[in-house]
């Protein structure tokens, strides 16, 4: 694909660059990890220079190859390689590695950086992603090539190590990456038989050929690692076989170049130091002081020009395309910049006004599922995943088209696999054109954890609809019921967590999951039946508002009660049997801590009054709500773990009762 | 092994009443899972009739089999052999089946249940669990067996099913279980092709025997698993085989006997309803009404005079062991008693002590690495689990013994496989004859919380020694960077959270985690070097109370800081501060909430007096810490994530410095 001219580096040359770059920037830092981008520079080479689709100076054209650094630690292969293909990523960018607010983050973060695709760094996680991507990449090829058109047509790269290949996630989304075909999932194993503890062979002795192959994938084995022409041989190979994802087994030397440290764990995570940089250069012929690269090799890197081609190629492909489907082109450009449909705001609307008038008594998983179905035909761009719960957590409508090895379509039965499921989801939504949700159970977030947590990091509007959310489980027991669960995800930062009290709650926490698109958002939906409540349209606009009064007190309130979901009955029904007794007391209904919270200070104090006794019920671990009713308030809840036991039985043996909710509130008015 | 007589009941008749008995006690319950127990009747009987070694009078041997049920919704099957075979597992105790507070609640419990070896039903973990165990039994073999005397020497069993083999967990135990070679560990597969989203041929097409082959275990393939004699023979032929583990792979059909739900995913969480099961008899000729069993049938299963005689025998060859080998035999006692030491409480004491007087400034890392280097040689029962972090954690200390397929030892490699150290910690300290502790980051408690809860759940002495704490690692950026993680791992029922500020702290910790055999403690500890704090004895000695008074205030304080961990210095310093400029304020140092909470009230109102406004300080997030400052108190922390730069810039980013904490206590003293 490159210009052959005088001025062309070597192989060894560009790889080098790479090396020395990662290595001085790692030094200069006093920080980081040198050994992978010396060990993987010549793969990086091969797949950088001779393969990837992509233009520096728009790194958001759509149809670029997707590349993903699963090893995340490596940064500086890719901060190098951006650098030096002509990203807006400047030498100063590089001298300031790992710096506050710098574009060179110790490990690769999506929304700081131009280029990175995905934040890396949580092992095991950024092939996930790449699946994720990959499988975007599948349907939205289905949904919107024609004869004659491929406008959508990339391929997903992905670079990883013996850590991601021992982490779970990895099992669970390469596993499914096999069932799904993923033809352009092309992942490059940088084996270089070293985890921190040291040679792996004590820890990691997997056949991981053999374990691809077991999966369906195509896997090219034995690659020379550190020959440019052999890794570019079999990604050629790789991209061939489009039925099968491919695995290319690099065999590797961490910190390659490095006289001392290489092929030695030691090099994997210290700076290798002033002396062994020196014996480096020496063992290159590296002649160059620190963060000056060689002209030629700048000029062979510079994917500006062959980039600018591509994507014109491209535009003149989609111009076309535009020519012979004019609604398809408008679709596939308001998809990919990820705004919703233009009416999205009326259906949205109507729909939650029809469901105001809904008698219907029906768990929240129920009345999500009627949201799902709206959506369904309203948002293409929808694709649900399931944790195969998709039937108990009702994540799914009547018409879904399941994604096959053969077909496109809008919903992904991932089995159970709650961390690749999550991981996936964020690639998905990555990748652009989709905004993806996840049904399970809300206990099994914990096994999810984390890829939670990066779609917070990262600011991806990915959708959690989780079921069966508190002892209302009953029978399946305490390792079926969430009890920390809420307080601790309502803990992370940028997560929005929804536990609505009926279908409007429901279909408004929906309408809010939709429209942050910057922030996560978690619902946590009852099992069980729970009638409508009533409210005026001020109080039904004021649910969007993650807070608002449900219920008032006659007169002043003597306390206000917070509640959520299932138990906003019991907190009514305590309202009105402490109203019998003169008591009066006002009742918040709480679906959003998160939103409530980003309101204004007055509102907030309107809601929750100033020196007025405050109870918290949801039947949960208490300890967060401490954070509204303070010291002397009084909290309904569970502090243990839960029992085996019908539903109704437990909530008397746990006291999240109207009579537990009206005791509690009397001993906080003293 | 059973002795032949005429009342002897068939394998079929045996199997046929498990599954009779199944279905009949999930009706009675109205929730359950029939398939399961229907489909793996024969293997069962297989393994419970003709191998199993265990003996239902006491279910604590210690010489026993291991059996988990890792497919854990299946527990009417390990109910019903439970009863069948002759544990305190009454006809009664069936019938109330998910009832509250009955012996059989809805999955599998081991603190409720005789016989229950773990809590399983969180898929994935019982397998781990499994490997847990048979690395126990290898490693306690190693130790205590001599020449001629095999006092370990017992197999694990596990049964599981597609759910198990799909979560990633499995793949981290697993492949670990092929690298050490733990040949007594003995998986049966139940390959019913059903997962509750219907046939898995849409989302786990692994070629599960390849895979197992790929992590170096022996697979027996296509076993039919409703031929107790074909299980029985692959049985046996697992157990031939003690270098490796082994995989059966059962074909089966979910609810086998069910004439409409055989192979179908409706019977695998869904009672068959009175209908069905009224064909269910008649498909099988089962005459007798729901909870009989036939005579002939109680008195084959039954293994009390087969367990009576192992147990004995077993017991002859310890009186012979402990006659050649009297210390050894009193050590294994006491290690299998689970009580520590006699000279414990002294040998720690002393440590302590010498703490006491160290000026050395070292990270917690490097002060629970001290702990370590006494304990490796006081407490052989210690065992190590390193997440690929020995070093960074400092996990480890110079006297280690790695296992391996040809060793005991007392550490594990275990790879970069958090979740699967988890659940393997979880089974190591179920075997009985260890304390086993993990090392990692705490970022990473993510991929494990599932484990840690099991562990709270069954109320299990797990340590967790996780390190690099806060923002405070730095330049590895948000990703590695704790937030949330402190406060929603204290929201965990029966977790004690350890966050210590010095050395002495540190200690304390340890031997709070150490005598604490019924909950897991988590110890989140610095990266970073912190000076000893300085003390009066009564102060060290408060420690053990979870919080205390470090500093007092010079006559009436002001304010109180609540601080913990490396934070407790800016605290220190902005009392110091703050007292220059006339006001005085108390420090607290909380290393344990946990702890802290379980105190008296008169106790804990003395550390934090009523009335006087409280400020907390941790780099970390803030919500949490509203329990103990209230509405009106100040929170210094972060709330948002972290950054990649370096320490001391990020905690003047984030305001956690003296200034910060001044400044926050005169905003709350008003």
């Amino acid at each position: 694909m490159l210009n052959k001219s005088p001025a062309t580096a070597s192989s060894t040359e560009l790889a080098n660059t790479i090396r020395v770059l990662s290595m001085d920037a790692v030094q200069k830092a006093v920080s980081g990890h040198p050994g992978m981008p010396m060990g993987m520079a010549e793969i990086a080479v091969a797949l950088w220079t001779r393969h990837l689709k992509h233009n520096p100076k728009n790194p958001d054209w759509y149809d670029r190859d997707r590349f993903v650094l699963s090893n995340g630690h490596g940064s500086m292969l890719l901060y190098s390689l951006l650098h030096l293909t002509g990203y807006d990523l400047s030498m100063d960018d590089i001298r300031n590695f790992r710096q506050l607010h710098s574009k060179t983050p110790g490990h690769p973060e999506h929304d700081v950086t131009p280029g990175i695709e995905t934040t890396t760094g949580p092992l095991g996680q950024g092939i996930a992603n790449a699946v994720g991507m990959a499988v975007a990449e599948k349907i939205l090829a289905a949904t919107f090539n024609k004869p004659g058109h491929r406008i959508v047509d990339h391929n997903t790269f992905a670079f990883l190590g013996d850590g991601c290949l021992m982490e779970g996630v990895s099992h669970e989304a390469c596993s499914l990456a096999g069932t799904l075909g993923l033809g352009k999932l092309i992942a490059l194993y940088d084996d270089n038989g070293i985890s921190i503890d040291g040679h792996v062979s004590g820890w990691f002795t997997d056949d991981t050929p053999k374990r691809f192959e077991a999966y369906g994938w195509q896997v090219i084995r034995n690659v020379d690692g550190h020959d440019v022409d052999a890794v570019d041989a079999a990604i050629a190979e790789a991209k061939k076989n489009t039925n099968q994802p491919t695995l290319i087994c690099c065999k590797t030397t961490i910190g390659k170049g490095s006289p001392t440290y290489a092929g030695d764990a030691h090099c994997h995570g210290n700076v290798l130091g002033d002396a062994e940089i020196a014996r480096v250069r020496e063992a290159l012929g590296w002649a160059l002081p620190p963060f000056e690269v060689p002209a030629n090799v700048y000029e062979t890197f510079n994917a500006e020009e062959v980039g600018k081609e591509a994507e014109s190629a491209w535009d003149e492909a989609f111009a076309a395309y535009e020519k012979a489907y004019p609604a398809e082109a408008l679709e596939f450009k308001r998809r990919m910049s990820g705004e919703l449909p233009a009416d999205f705001d009326a259906e949205m609307g109507a729909f939650i006004a029809s469901t105001e008038g809904l008698t219907d008594t029906i768990p929240m998983r129920k009345a999500s599922q009627n949201v799902l179905q709206m959506l369904g035909d309203e948002l293409p761009e929808l694709v649900g995943l399931s944790a195969d719960l998709a039937g108990s957590c009702l994540s799914i409508w009547d018409k879904i088209e399941p994604v096959t090895a053969e077909t496109g379509g809008n919903y992904i039965y991932c089995g159970v696999r709650e961390f690749g499921l999550g991981a996936m989801m964020n690639g998905i939504f990555l990748h652009g054109g989709f905004r993806p949700f996840g049904g399970g159970y809300v206990v099994f977030s914990d096994y999810q954890r984390n890829a939670i947590r990066m779609a917070a990091l990262m600011k991806l509007g990915v959708v959690y609809a989780l079921s069966h959310d508190s002892i209302a489980v009953g029978e399946d027991g305490p390792t079926h019921q969430p009890i920390e669960h809420l307080g601790s995800l309502r803990l992370m930062p940028n997560l929005d967590v929804w536990r609505p009290a009926d279908a409007v709650e429901a279909a408004i926490a929906w309408e809010t999951a939709l429209k942050h698109t910057g922030t996560p958002t978690l619902m946590s939906l009852s099992r069980q039946v729970l009638p409508p409540l009533s409210r005026s349209a001020s109080q039904a606009g004021a649910i969007r508002r993650g807070g608002y009064v449900l219920a008032e007190a006659e007169g002043a309130p003597a306390a206000v009660i917070i509640a959520t979901g299932a138990e906003t009955r019991q907190a009514l029904d305590a309202r009105e049997a402490l109203a019998k007794e003169g008591i009066q007391v006002r009742v918040v209904s709480m679906p959003s801590t998160f939103v409530f919270d980003s309101q204004d200070t007055a509102y907030k104090a309107e809601v929750l009054p100033a020196g007025i006794p405050r109870v918290s019920v949801e039947a949960a671990g208490t300890e967060y709500w401490r954070k509204y009713v303070g010291l002397e308030g009084g909290c309904v809840g569970i502090d243990t773990f839960g029992e085996s036991a019908p539903p109704p039985v437990l909530f008397e043996l746990f006291g999240i009762t109207a009579e537990g909710v009206a005791s509690t509130v009397k001993s906080v008015i003293g």
